[in-house]
């Protein structure tokens, strides 16, 4: 049968990559994503067929995935993180309804929330929500509600997208809605480039995280009340403590 | 320096590990961890040393594998999934305060929700929580009412720990409240054993999961009122059909 796998690479590096998503990139005569992703990966796999498109155009980049399948060779669709989260999966699977004879395969990976927090220490310990920032698809008033209700209900965060070039100031509209019920002294932390060159990550407090500059390479992370900074990493408590 | 690495090993099979794991279980000493998962991790590492415990010693995993890298052993504490996400990232980083002379190292691993996740299609493709009904270390009223912000914030859900022996009514419960916002046939989905022995996933209506027998190997997905079928695959919209 005719196949698409949609693929999580992690990060980047070949490291944080599982063996379940080596095999199907092995597998796949072609490999399809972002140019940047490719470039990225070209050099473990320098012999395969490659399909690349640029950032936005998502839906164009999943139809040729499917139709390249169609045609008869097995694809692999490259994601950084996982394909479900923020990825390809969705929109795939959505279009895969037009090619009933396809079959589609989600291969998972570890997405920038996990990547970042082990970087940082164990910031997302207790229950915690992802929201990306990013309003190309979401209206900003969605995104300021459900950093309300995600404060509101004692959640660490982790935040995707918190800056680009054509938008700087998300994250310091998303941390002024946090502030509504968080205290400036929240522990937060950002990682930039996790698991690729130019690695970079911090901890700081969400008053001065109002003021950082995050770019579309970055990741944000924000604590609760009882996060703390032990030997430079940022912990969220699970509770276990009280068990002592 | 003598060192802890804290891993994620993903579901349990060999496939859904990351490089970066196995070289990590590779290079220790001794492999410590929870029985079930020593016994999940010994086929493939025959020659190691292991340190096991019963389930709800976590605190004294962790005391133990800190003394076992302070007395010149390279220690590898094993965690199913992501050791930051329920995991032992944090409780370890915790007690590492006493322990300076240890170095700590977070090696992150596909947790539950990514692994479920691309078993059942797309769940999370939009913001999401992740939520443990466990109120072993949480008050159950502070569970109602992170489910209702989340649920009131339009977050897809993926639930932990949904049921156990002891306690087989939390998911109902947690069912009854999110019923409170989101309408009865609000598409979710289960996963049991993922990438283990006896793997099983369904879809259903959240009217349906109220009265769903979850037991503690399975992981629970809730969607948004736009999630929708598609194929047999529980996907949830991004937004990019608005861009079409």
């Amino acid at each position: 049968m005719p196949k698409v796998f949609v693929v999580g690479f992690g990060p980047g590096d070949r490291e944080h990559m599982t063996e379940q998503a080596v095999k199907a990139m092995e597998a796949a005569d072609v490999l399809c994503g972002f140019n940047t992703y490719l470039d990225l990966l070209r050099p473990l796999f320098p012999d395969k067929e490659v399909y690349g498109s640029p950032m936005t155009k998502e839906l164009d980049r999943c139809r040729g995935a499917l139709e390249t399948a169609g045609n008869g060779k097995t694809v692999a669709l490259l994601c950084s993180g996982d394909p479900g989260v923020y990825g390809m999966a969705g929109p795939l699977l959505e279009l895969a309804d037009e090619y009933p004879e396809v079959e589609v395969e989600v291969v998972p990976g570890v997405t920038a929330a996990l990547s970042g927090a082990a970087l940082l220490g164990a910031p997302l310990m207790n229950d915690f929500c992802v929201i990306s920032l990013s309003d190309l698809l979401t209206p900003w008033e969605e995104i300021e509600n459900r950093l309300r209700c995600a404060a509101l209900g004692g959640f660490a965060l982790c935040l995707y997208n918190p800056g680009s070039r054509r938008r700087k100031d998300r994250l310091q509209r998303a941390c002024g809605v946090l502030l509504e019920v968080l205290p400036p002294e929240a522990v937060c932390g950002w990682v930039r480039n996790a698991g690729r060159e130019g690695e970079a990550h911090d901890v700081l407090s969400l008053e001065e995280l109002r003021d950082f500059s995050a770019d579309m390479f970055t990741t944000v992370f924000v604590g609760i009340p009882s996060t703390r900074l032990i030997r430079g990493r940022m912990v969220t408590p699970r509770g276990y403590e009280r068990k002592r």
